[in-house]
């Protein structure tokens, strides 16, 4: 199946390596009727769109053409070997399907095919102990059922035509199939790349532990992401959790930790959830962080990849909007932040330079008049739509009477551990367009590096579509900047907190991320 | 000023009401070089677009005009009496302005002009005694200074052209400008609409007492909200408070309840901000909602207005997606509901409706391969854009095999107090299309009809903008049904949890509400 792309120098690849280095895969059951053209956008589509370079073949008895693709009647009528074969066809001719798969020599066969285990019915869960044995002795890996399959960008394998091409740090495995796909689609905006991305469902075979090990080892993976709903191996997985964990950075989100969610998990994938005490206790030990929600994993994953770990808990939060700053203030207190006062030779400092009139020159702080003097001089005397041209034009000393200067201010502020800042898009009485938020980001994020203390931006206070699109730019500046990018300052508050008390138990785990990655100070 | 639209019958008006319905409004200021239009835009356009009865005077010294309007060089130049005065000049110049509103009989000045006391300077905190002090003397009303001002869509008056003309139940006040927008934006998607909405900034005449004492007794709102950072009157307001909140429904965001927040409402507008503690107690013994978050309070005024309030604690959730599955049944028990298991009964029903395939057939509910059926019935053989039609032509009854008969067994359901109902969006690997959402959301809201139990809808897993511009037709949809909608499943949860905690603690403030507002089993 070729040499793997991450294998390095002398060591063995991982026994897993192969399932992510097709030289071809097979789409069975695809669609041919126009009207329900899902399967062939879900698993055909993905692969041209990423750029696989190994051979694809739909497969449906009905023949025909997709996308483009011949369709073969079955997988023997394939011109060529079948390493990869995608299921799409109803679990009673999984049988049948994988006869077929030993005859053509098949490595791996993922189902996206449900009915299974996971409907609690003892017909289904038959079906599924069978297929597993049956795959055994044909040396076949089930990856599955119920689940949506392989992403990895490096070799243009894809669940999803509207993944990203580029490849990133995070290795992501998601019990779920509509988590692992939301994390990815959250994860876009805010500059998170993955190595891979692994739904496994209903874990028949390839389980939680398999991938986890695997993801440790993997050299292009350094940031281990999980949605897990329960395991049948808890002490393997304690153990493979324990090296992943003291390997790399791991999140978890844990799926039904509540007494209604445990009993869904065991519906949703036919997993041991098992209680959430438990899951505590175990991850705490072992040092993985805990979330909740997608959102809270991705804040998280910004935090780890892309902040610089702040010394202590002493914050300010500049921004505009008086109410805007009392929520950062709230926020990040109930994280347990602290925001000291300014000291009186850093507010005289503060008052030469931002006009006290419709500014806070407390900490928080709200400096909108800065905020506007700055975007002014960034558009003046130009067409907005040139604000780009003038964002590289400029430049920031200590001595700048604007960001450049608040920077070099907040760097002589003693004690002061870290800096939010924010932009709240809807305060606003007025049109807001896309450079009017770029404007306002793009000086901060430049001004801020007269700073060597850390800093993150959040872009809050989003009402509506429209004012998404309108920060899109600014988005893609601060993301562009090796920037963390937050969308509220709870998701902020609470993932920088993680950071810091990671960083406090477990430096040597993010020191090592540090030396590898792509972080805040290295970025042009 | 003429007869405010709200008197009713013999009952004498509010004192405040005439604030409402000025004859003119001046705007002094406003800013005439097309490169700083926002005083024009913050103040001139929205009445222009509210469709703002009375004239329009536009002031500054130098003429010219403004919006197709004349600029008049002073107040006392503008052709007719001047009822209401909007100040966009710097601070320094107010006593001089105060001396020609007296001139003029000007009735209220609102001040968007700040640099008083929420400077924290001795020099800003006495320009704003002495103002209050002289237009006292010149019986005129002060509203701020540091504020937005008045939005009240029956009379035309607005600080942002983007709010919407239609009037509502709910009366809002802020002592934030930028959260008093952010609520009305946020608002907006959720087909909540105001009777007013004031932001009254450093509250130096017309402060928070005298506003919730005006919207306690107007009959126009409903419902009651209020964004406040501290009050300087203890007493009176917890008395004012308690006769509001024993009338209408109250809902409270404290901005500023950490120590750093605290500190922060001190600067921004120059309130006593008081401990938290305090005002939890206070909050809890008048029977006032507190929260934390604009998002909230947005969630929360859904509840009130849209959701009959469930009579217990027992709930059923049910959407698309086996880990957006998991989440509710995880959110809604954090929130102290509890998911009962289904009884033998209604599962059997259950499972003669919706394929197991694919579904997960417990409480939680995956109803992915119901909704795929619905939908399919209802683009089936016609040209999807036609989704409007094929809605308005669907009926349901209990014994349809869709979602009647879903909300039929869910009727049947005993023990059962309401149901959840969630479309997760970004969960979707292929692509989204707003009539694809439309068509989820729309079968499920008229199925809802065949069951007395509340429900709410939740359109949630939305990672981007191009998915927020997918909902628009189903949050429409939502709205226009008279269905509570939420943009999170937490959100939700913990929303109709304050509604369920407040329906125990004070029914008859809820029953007085219900009586008089749109609720929605009025619907259509």
């Amino acid at each position: 199946m070729g040499r793997p792309a991450s294998a390095q120098g002398q060591k063995r690849p991982h026994p897993l390596e192969y399932i992510f280095h097709p030289r071809s895969v097979a789409i069975v059951g695809v669609s041919t009727d126009v009207r329900n053209p899902c399967t062939a956008e879900y698993y055909v589509e993905p692969l041209l769109k990423l750029g696989y370079k190994g051979k694809i073949y739909p497969v449906n008895q009905k023949g025909g053409e997709v996308l483009g693709l011949p369709v073969y009647a079955s997988l023997k009528e394939a011109p060529g070997p079948i390493d990869h074969v995608i299921s799409c066809i109803p679990a009673e001719q999984i049988p049948q399907l994988l006869d077929e798969c030993r005859e053509v020599g098949a490595k791996v066969l993922q189902l996206y095919t449900a009915g299974f285990a996971e409907t609690g019915e003892p017909h289904g869960m038959k079906l599924q102990r069978q297929m597993v044995e049956t795959a055994k002795h044909s040396n076949i890996r089930i990856l599955g059922p119920n689940c949506m399959g392989l992403y990895c960008p490096r070799s243009g394998l894809s669940f999803s035509h509207k993944f990203p091409r580029e490849p990133g740090p995070i290795g992501l495995i998601s019990q779920s199939g509509s988590n692992s796909m939301y994390t990815v689609f959250q994860s876009m905006n805010r500059g998170l790349r993955f190595s891979k991305a692994i739904s496994y469902g209903n874990a028949s075979d390839i389980n939680e532990c398999d991938l986890l090990d695997y993801l440790t080892d993997d050299p292009e993976t350094k940031v281990i992401a999980a949605y897990i709903e329960g395991t049948n191996d808890g002490p393997r997985f304690r153990q493979v959790l324990a090296r992943a964990a003291s390997t790399k950075p791991v999140v978890i989100y844990k799926g039904g930790y509540t007494e209604g969610g445990t009993r869904a998990a065991t519906s949703h994938t036919g997993a041991l959830s098992g209680v959430d005490a438990v899951w505590n206790g175990l991850l705490k030990q072992v040092g993985a962080i805990k979330v909740h929600t997608v959102e809270e994993m991705v804040d998280v994953l910004v935090a780890l990849l892309y902040m610089k770990p702040p010394q202590g808990l002493n914050t300010c939060a500049a921004g505009n909007g008086g109410g805007a700053s009392l929520l950062a203030a709230d926020e990040l207190e109930r994280a347990g932040f602290k925001l000291p006062d300014i000291p009186p030779g850093i507010r005289d400092r503060l008052k030469t330079l931002i006009p006290p009139i419709g500014s806070m020159l407390r900490n928080p702080l709200d400096i909108s008049p800065l905020m506007g003097r700055q975007q002014l001089h960034l558009v003046a005397n130009r067409d907005v739509e040139d604000w780009r041209k003038g964002l590289e034009a400029m430049s920031f000393h200590k001595e700048d009477r604007g960001w450049g200067e608040l920077f070099g201010i907040f760097d002589d502020w003693p004690g002061l551990d870290w800096v939010l800042l924010h932009i709240s898009l809807d305060s606003n009485p007025g049109r807001v367009y896309d450079w009017f938020t770029a404007t306002q980001a793009g000086p901060m994020l430049l001004g801020s590096r007269m700073c060597s203390k850390p800093a993150a931006m959040v872009l809050h206070y989003l009402a509506n579509e429209h004012t998404w699109v309108c920060t899109q730019s600014a988005r893609e500046l601060t993301v562009e900047a090796g920037f963390p990018l937050f969308l509220s300052v709870r998701g902020a508050a609470r993932a920088i907190r993680r950071l810091v008390d990671f960083n406090t138990a477990h430096p040597e785990v993010l020191r090592a991320l540090r030396e590898e990655s792509t972080a805040q100070a290295e970025v042009p």
